[in-house]
């Protein structure tokens, strides 16, 4: 177990020396050690060797200029400069926030970006000030459309933040598909198989290898195949591409470069777009209705669904509460890091002098 | 079969019959012939006695005074006034597009409303002025949260259409659920049993039953089991709720009124809210880049899924694909409507003294 404490400030000293500005670093430690918290181990710092090998492939600049380059009193898109997507994002969040504060609701479309962790902390951005937000990106195609045996989509996430009164708020943050890749790496450690629905093989049958997607196969999509649904999820994971790659003048579909750490992502792509895309925004409350009203109404909804009669051994879960366990634990008791991840943090504290 | 034509017109004089202005019942008519035309049958006339029934029955207001009770330059509450959501929904939509023209994007939240016909309508409605629709409503519960025994979400469905440029548009129409409740119909009718993964039974177990919601059971929501990622179709299911029902003032969870033919629910519920709950959006395609870029890029994103290697025998469709090949053969052959329901329409026929 690690310290969230120690986590944080390695972190935050490796993004500052490949060059990020203290505020960027920090900001781009508390979303990756976020996500360590919250129980999205695959989102965390697991990852951060990965950001530092996209600086080193020249795909990242620690020092971006993030600007506005089309907007309406509701709308903008922003290019990212290349910058870490764990800043680039929350910027557009503040953007689509100020938007909002004065005309209701503020969207904002990202190019030019990267991988920007985990959804959730930027929808959840908005939380303090009464405001549902949204977060969605794009990212490197692992994902078959149903029918396909190619991959074209990313595992595309959805996040939507909802603030509640007296009880916790409603945070959804979730990948288009079955599971996560992350379920898929965590089988591969253990050596296990997958349970069927979860991926299918090169010629696009059902398979329990979790190393098909490396070997021709591809994540499913929600829903599974076609009997179940999966043409939902197929759909949803296309509008995902489709507002924050089409919309944004991004890459999108097959052309959404690899994140460093996906070997088996061809390294060339043609470019269709800029960079990695995100789609963010930001509703008032009271731009519907008197917030303390709304209050009330939330947590009136979760009670009802928390208290919902369960089958034996279980409870009904509002979304966002898993990560608030994690989060309670693992404040108390420290982050679980893998060996791996471990080793790959030391070797980032010795190529850079930062003590781990 | 039985044309277009015919039944549109059919329609269109039983909600006149009922107290609609013309205006208001060729556009009902309109929603709902189009629901049968793109092979939604479930959504289509077959629901004409039951909107009739709501009218009887003192839920349906023929003469709505809809009127907007809240609103900022992107966003809006509308109180639909127990009308027919076939009329409502479209009403949200153009006002959520008058704003999208100001200011962007409009976002309009629908409460005191029924049920809307097929959501995808209602998103289509900003194609022809090349803005991106957004269209959701909630519903009677009929589905259960995962690891639920009850009933506490609708069908709740999401639609969302995007215009393309030669190619024709994406329209993403689907319940949050692995079916819609109308393929358990389909089973009841021909005595059928259900794939496993689509409901449970009132013991939380999955069943073959395809009576299990009418027995204490209920349908399963998008993604199935846990495992398989039921969870995520439950936050959906939930975030659909939150926004048509708890941001506009109606009912939600399982406080959302029954639709009139669905005899399972209970009659009386309690009100937390006013009616039935729509959230409906628009955003100007041009408030983020240029229409022509962008239908450019649409394209040539359709073509590139479109051609996708697939699987033997199959082929890789975009969102809205299947609806328009049924279009085109119904308008073409006509629209096959079962015993039950052209039974149902000859003795509305009857009523009213209109000729089916």
């Amino acid at each position: 177990m690690f310290s969230e404490k120690r986590v944080r400030s390695f972190t935050e000293k490796i993004f500052k020396a490949i060059g990020c500005s203290s505020k960027d670093a920090k900001l781009a430690a508390d979303v990756l050690v976020s996500a360590d918290l919250r129980g999205v181990d695959s989102h965390g710092v697991a990852r951060l060797a990965g950001y530092v090998r996209l600086y080193d492939l020249g795909r990242l600049n620690p020092n971006p200029e993030i600007k506005i380059i089309h907007e309406t009193a509701s709308t903008a898109v922003l290019d990212g400069d290349r910058g870490l997507g764990l800043v680039v994002a929350p910027q557009a969040m503040r953007l689509a926030m100020k938007k909002a504060k004065r005309v209701g609701s503020g969207w904002v479309a990202v190019q030019n970006s990267n991988h920007f962790g985990i959804a959730g902390y930027h929808a959840m951005l908005g939380l303090d000030q009464d405001m549902i937000g949204w977060s969605m990106t794009n990212a490197a195609p692992l994902v078959v459309p149903t029918f396909s045996k190619e991959k074209l989509l990313g595992t595309n996430p959805i996040a939507i933040a909802i603030p509640a009164g007296a009880e916790e708020p409603f945070v959804l943050d979730f990948a288009t598909t079955a599971v996560a890749y992350g379920k898929m790496e965590i089988l591969q450690r253990l050596g296990k198989p997958a349970p069927l629905g979860w991926v299918q093989d090169a010629q696009g049958d059902p398979t329990d290898n979790p190393h098909a997607v490396r070997e021709g196969g591809g994540l499913v999509p929600l829903g599974g195949d076609r009997e179940h649904g999966g043409h939902k999820g197929y759909g949803l994971g296309a509008m995902v591409d489709i507002l924050t790659g089409v919309l944004s003048g991004a890459n999108f579909g097959p052309w959404v470069p690899p994140f460093a750490t996906a070997g088996f992502h061809s390294a060339e792509v043609e470019q269709v777009g800029r960079g990695t895309g995100h789609f963010i925004g930001a509703m008032r409350v009271d731009a519907f209705q008197s917030t303390e009203n709304f209050k009330g109404k939330m947590d009136q909804w979760i009670r009802r669904f928390r208290s919902a009669k369960s089958v034996e051994g279980k409870h009904v879960q509002i979304p966002g509460d898993q990560e608030r366990q994690f989060m309670a634990e693992r404040r108390a008791q420290g982050i679980p890091l893998n060996e791996k991840v471990v080793e790959s943090l030391a070797e980032l504290g010795t190529r850079f002098n930062v003590k781990w």
